[in-house]
């Protein structure tokens, strides 16, 4: 069996967790906390970060949530994320980037270092004026979500895609560090509670990162 | 024609210019100084960065480089570059993150904010100690590629690939910049010599970067 090393506020572990749910594909988890900087996790991927999916009985390790994305895409037929035309696999692709990196590092990142990692790790409190940049970035991603879904089904068309979620993916981390401000973005919080009650998305809803507790509204399907 | 957004030493517009000059697509550059934060550039992409890729009679426009590279992978059959078994295929979209993404990030996002930007942009100095941490990690990543280069033909596997692209293309930026000491790594200086010979890396290696000169051995084939 596949074993998932992550830990449970990482981004890109949960987009590819939502997408083995959505395929169906099952895994064990291995909890990796990557800021440790284990020697025998830097021998599995020389990036250092999470997620890493490793199959033991075939001797296989494959590392970078987007290639492993792709490589699920490929060999695994149920539930295609990465569907459509050529264009149509490219907007899919741009908006995952868009979200894996603009996304990530505007709003997921400063959240995560200043709300996980001083908490957790260094032991400092969080500095104000990031987190307010943060949460200021943040309101302009949402209008852009907010403009998409008003022109299409899904973030990158007319079906589900990878897209969709790395997007769920991104704003479930920064909503259970009480970062976003659901009022001004109504389109993206009714996709969103769509996602929420989707079965590849419950079992993340149910796990705490130990030390951090979510607002109260985080996993309820309909808040 | 395709028009391609971009500035002279922009590392994922060089990754793209090689993939299209392998695959023999041809091009048209338009230039665009992404930190300029142009409406109508922004407009074309969402994210603010280069490259992107647009077509006016097809109406079609691309953004993030990874996302376009599988686009003409798609619908270019020429000089196949994410090629071979599914695991050989995440094995070379690993690689390409871990340039585009840890390289990139430890090395020429650094070199390019401290002796590109800060002389045309902000005309500040340089700051030392910001080019020394940047020059100290571009050892452990080159030791990486020595490494791969020899256990493979190429960085991916047996044969040429997007791997080898993303590669050549931070370091040629990062070598433009001054920011490599060859010494020490001769199998990767032998790699990225074969690579500078290339009809597909010649006019990379003759465009300047106003305002920034190159060392002498940059674009010298056989150095």
């Amino acid at each position: 069996m596949w074993q998932l090393y992550q830990f449970p506020l990482c981004p890109f572990s949960r987009k590819l967790r939502l997408l083995m749910g959505e395929k169906n594909i099952s895994y064990e988890l291995v909890r990796e906390n990557p800021w440790e900087e284990r020697d025998e996790f830097w021998a599995l991927n020389p990036a250092g970060r999470t997620p890493v999916l490793h199959d033991p009985e075939k001797n296989l390790t494959l590392c970078d949530s987007r290639a492993i994305c792709e490589y699920l895409e490929e060999t695994v037929e149920r539930s295609p994320m990465i569907n459509g035309t050529a264009a149509g696999r490219a907007e899919i692709r741009r908006l995952t980037a868009l979200m894996d990196e603009n996304f990530y590092g505007d709003v997921t990142a400063p959240l995560l270092h200043e709300r996980m990692k001083k908490r957790l790790v260094l032991k400092q409190s969080p500095d104000s004026r990031v987190l307010r940049d943060a949460m200021r970035l943040v309101h302009g991603h949402l209008d852009y979500l907010d403009w998409l879904i008003d022109n299409r089904a899904w973030l990158a068309g007319p079906t589900m895609s990878l897209a969709d979620l790395a997007a769920a993916a991104q704003i479930s981390v920064v909503d259970y560090l009480g970062g976003i401000d659901w009022r001004d973005h109504q389109q993206t919080k009714r996709w969103y509670a769509v996602f929420k009650s989707r079965p590849s998305f419950r079992p993340l809803l149910g796990e705490k990162m130990v030390g951090i507790h979510p607002p109260e509204h985080y996993a309820k399907v309909d808040a």
